[in-house]
């Protein structure tokens, strides 16, 4: 699966990833509108309103991506309902060609580490018959736990062909209370990132590891750093956009060859509508702002690529 | 919340928790065969079962515990259709008025928190309805991310009256990897200790917080320095029996009082009847078996909360 998405990130020239994780404000009044005279104004009718919302996005926009990231929690929020939308996201997502990655930062002891990588990337068998529970093609994990929180969810991604982003360095204002603190005068992420790059020895792919890492743009410095540290790593990098990530930062995160990064822009996509440039689409054609905000991101992160292998 | 956990463990005389973590090999054959025959061979068959399993448990036990401790991922597993059960024993354990510890180490940026926190704690209002999407009482939270990915928690445990545990030092071999390294020459669980003891601050019932802490039976020597450096913190203690904490161990746990902590048994509750000393109950009388175990928990875990008040 990681040589899919390198291959997809090569030929569209876009180290992309479109996070799907629909806030209720973003969604324009006449898709609520159609939703709730079909499901009614309930649970089922907000459900409804964010697949129509997340599936205009995918229409407008699966041909330029390599692959979306839809964020689990703004699907969780809305409880049983909520979660077929993440779980319907998913299955078209992967219809259209698009790797999904979910962004789900699980992680736990052993046993159920081993449970939540069956639900997200494994199957269970029942009568013969395999159901597959989530089925995205990577996840995001939380390592705090240790290496026996980790490798169960490694164990499923070698049966599977599917792989990690698991947290070294992320995006938050916050996330230096502790990722940062000095351990024998290296920060803590430095240390998860080496753990990260011995993890990912254990499941290679061609030229990068199925085991990734999440690294936010927020933090140039430390990508540099966690860069070098981890040459056959890819990082995945939320923060870009919205959260103050700016692409002249993102060379950083490039080898070379011009890959081993993929950057995540959330907002910046699925609500472009509502931003500054892209007023003129309107709500109606929001997912043509998405696409034109796409556009416009490959363009802008051009350069940091391109710079990379100079 | 804590108040009422608080109260109903010095009325029961027990600090437990019972883990509702379902194995499929915990589960007797009796219960797949009625379960397989109402609703088929197949993922609803087995979510039926499971869902049974439970039921019988919470039956047997709820009026000797004070709270139960689904685990999400043994849910998660079965996709869409364990979750279904994971809200159903939710519901059920808060009709026969259990305290219910949703075990689900979420922990994410603010705005994702904030999702997260909704979803479990939360409700949302559609058309002037409120739904709540899994509602237990407490949640289990990851601090990797720091402040600003835990306060959208405790804003939503402060508008539900409801109440957190956060991963201190968890109870698996590999925990120390992180978190036992060293930060200032103190090991990183006691920073993260001192924080939750600070977030505590913002959210206090009569003697204890609503914000309690995770930290494994197996560390015993670190559980008293933890107990010792949050006072005001209630220790969820996972790790008893099964992985191989004892109850001497956990005299360190309690304070003065002899309160301030609340012991987890998963396996060795659930699937007693599997188990040394409790073969005689056989499969079809499992749920008596877990009776019986947690009486002999509660006389076993007495002595530590004994010893402590001396």
């Amino acid at each position: 699966m990681i040589n899919r998405l390198v291959e997809k990130i090569e030929q569209l020239e876009a180290p992309i990833v479109v996070g799907l994780d629909p806030m209720l404000d973003f969604v324009p009044q006449h898709i609520f509108s159609k939703a709730y005279s079909e499901k009614g104004e309930n649970i089922e009718g907000v459900a409804e309103a964010i697949w129509q919302y997340n599936k205009g996005i995918i229409d407008a926009t699966y041909d330029l991506i390599p692959a979306v990231k839809p964020q689990i929690a703004m699907y969780e929020q809305f409880g049983i309902e909520g979660l077929k939308v993440f779980k319907q996201t998913v299955d078209y997502s992967k219809e259209k060609g698009l790797v999904v990655i979910g962004d789900i930062k699980r992680g736990d002891i052993g046993s159920t580490s081993a449970a939540y990588a069956t639900g997200h990337l494994g199957r269970v068998t029942v009568g013969g018959k395999t159901y597959r529970g989530f089925d995205e093609d990577f996840i995001t994990v939380n390592p705090y736990l240790g290496s026996d929180g980790v490798k169960p969810f490694i164990d499923v991604c070698k049966e599977e062909n599917k792989g990690l982003f698991i947290l070294v360095k992320t995006s938050n204002p916050s996330s230096g209370e502790f990722q940062d603190q000095l351990v024998d005068g290296k920060p803590l992420y430095e240390l998860v990132g080496k753990k990260v790059a011995e993890w990912g020895e254990l499941h290679m792919g061609k030229d990068y590891s199925y085991i990734g890492a999440v690294v936010g743009a927020t933090y140039p410095e430390m990508g540099k750093i966690l860069r070098a540290m981890m040459p056959k790593t890819y990082i995945l990098v939320p923060g870009y956009g919205a959260q103050g990530g700016k692409a002249e930062d993102l060379v950083h995160y490039f080898n070379k060859d011009g890959l081993g990064a993929i950057v995540n822009s959330s907002r910046g996509i699925i609500a472009a509508y509502k931003q500054k440039g892209y007023e003129k689409f309107g709500p109606e054609a929001y997912a043509d702002a998405s696409r034109q905000a796409v556009i416009d991101m490959r363009e802008d992160l051009r350069q940091a690529w391109v710079a990379a292998k100079r």
